[in-house]
């Protein structure tokens, strides 16, 4: 594998970063190649803001000038659009490019960190606002003109994995538990995300009781995490319906006989066998494809 | 109502900032009082860092030292704990201490932003990992010793509502959509923030196909919005269910009478009447009551 690992913890000596230590460990040991996002260590900008987008250009017979040029004083930001821009005609940071060559570069993207609220940390959730900009990795085309989406996308190709941790208990993360299961809390990562963009999401690694966690408990965590990477490759992902796979009508509802009586998230996890036409791997498309030298 | 309005969008001609003003103008006509916070206008400071933590005292006779001299160069940073002690000893940041008092004023919480991978941009989720702090917002504990989460909790007694904007079409945020039905999407703020501080979380008010929506449409919204606004004060929140309201066990999971044949985030939703013994509205208990003047 080909890891990008992308941590966001304030504090070099916490659970996480003894756990990532861990991990690249393991990868390396397993022959694999790793390069690691430590957004706190690198001071990464979190925040999306008029740097990150270039405004239209002005109407003119010669097409889109170049972007340095183009902004106007009256130019309104908008945001997928102007980052797409960016994108297109090298308007971005060069912080920015540097994560979409290691996105292109990598074939599996871990996403570690803490859960705050429910979500990554501010840092993180700034890495995809910024990072994960439309015409690299969504908004693309497919042959017939369609939007490349939910299994298919910029990303495509490549494994998505979360590796997270809690101060609660397992139980309360289960089906029933009050915080929601784990999957569901992580919905907008797995599905609205990874796949999303193409990536195949796998079951996440969530560390719980992280508050509490004893010696014994630390080393227990840390042998199923290097069990957990040595296995990735050959791992199936979450089997989450494509959207051109035939599940979704063009209002992207489930079509009636899909899971009929169902409710809730899991509806949008197929089953396999015939009713999942897309089961076939994931294509890479352009998108990160056109970074790769 | 004492509404406090954090807005989140990167320019101040944006649908969302045409939105906003819409919903102030309709608040003061209402007679209520409102204050702001325009994250992207004020600079908000998104990340989360070692300025936000105090370390632990060093075990001394005296019991906790001022904190300002007990950080230590082997002090390891501990979010949760270093936030309540920042917030309890008068470490935190004026920026965050403001934000604490605003919302101590308030009874009501509007988190406006758009949808930006199914989440709420970095900046804003900065504002809840910086201001939402232990001991403030959370962590607190009722008379019986129990930790108040989940309908009660330092922030009760405020309604919550968010205002959201998706360029895509509404069908696709359905109970059966592609993306997941809103109130799954926005689950780790309806449930995981809101309610788990003690807020009473509203149905969300979402935009849809924002990036194609004509002036009619935009003012359909604004119409809706403003609506809205009047009858906020007489809507009924989601009846999620309380932690400690009867229907959840020591595990922190559903007991088993409870939805038995349910599945997905809204077996947490209660039906309202005997199952439900929780249903007096939530109390407010000390977090932020103490930064009332």
């Amino acid at each position: 594998m080909k890891v990008l690992w992308i941590f966001a913890h304030p504090e070099q000596r916490s659970l996480n970063a003894s756990l990532m230590r861990e991990g690249l460990s393991e990868l390396a040991a397993s022959g694999h190649e790793s390069r690691v996002s430590d957004l706190y260590a690198m001071g990464w900008k979190a925040v999306l803001d008029a740097s990150d987008v270039h405004a239209p250009a002005p109407p003119g017979p010669q097409g889109p000038a170049p972007l340095a040029a183009s902004r106007g004083a009256d130019a309104r930001l908008t945001v997928g659009a102007g980052q797409e821009r960016a994108f297109l005609y090298g308007g971005q940071g060069e912080d920015v490019r540097e994560e979409q060559r290691k996105l292109a570069w990598a074939d599996t993207l871990i996403l570690h960190f803490p859960l705050w609220w429910f979500g990554p940390p501010a840092i993180l959730k700034g890495w995809l606002d910024r990072v994960l900009v439309q015409g690299f990795a969504f908004g693309l085309r497919g042959d017939d003109g369609r939007t490349l989406r939910y299994g298919e996308g910029g990303l495509a190709g490549r494994r998505a994995l979360v590796i997270t941790s809690a101060g609660a208990r397992e139980s309360g993360f289960g089906p029933r538990g009050v915080h929601g299961d784990i999957r569901h809390v992580l919905w907008p990562l797995l599905h609205g995300t990874f796949w999303y963009t193409g990536m195949a999401p796998h079951e996440p690694f969530t560390v719980y009781g992280a508050d509490r966690l004893t010696e014994a408990g630390y080393r227990a965590y840390a042998r199923r995490l290097r069990e957990r990477l040595r296995g990735l490759p050959y791992e199936e992902p979450l089997p989450y319906r494509s959207e051109r796979g035939g599940d979704y009508d063009g209002r992207l509802t489930l079509r009636p006989g899909i899971a009929p009586d169902g409710e809730g998230l899991d509806v949008h996890l197929g089953r396999g066998g015939p009713d999942r036409p897309d089961a076939a791997p994931v294509r890479e498309t352009c998108g990160a494809a056109a970074l790769r030298g």
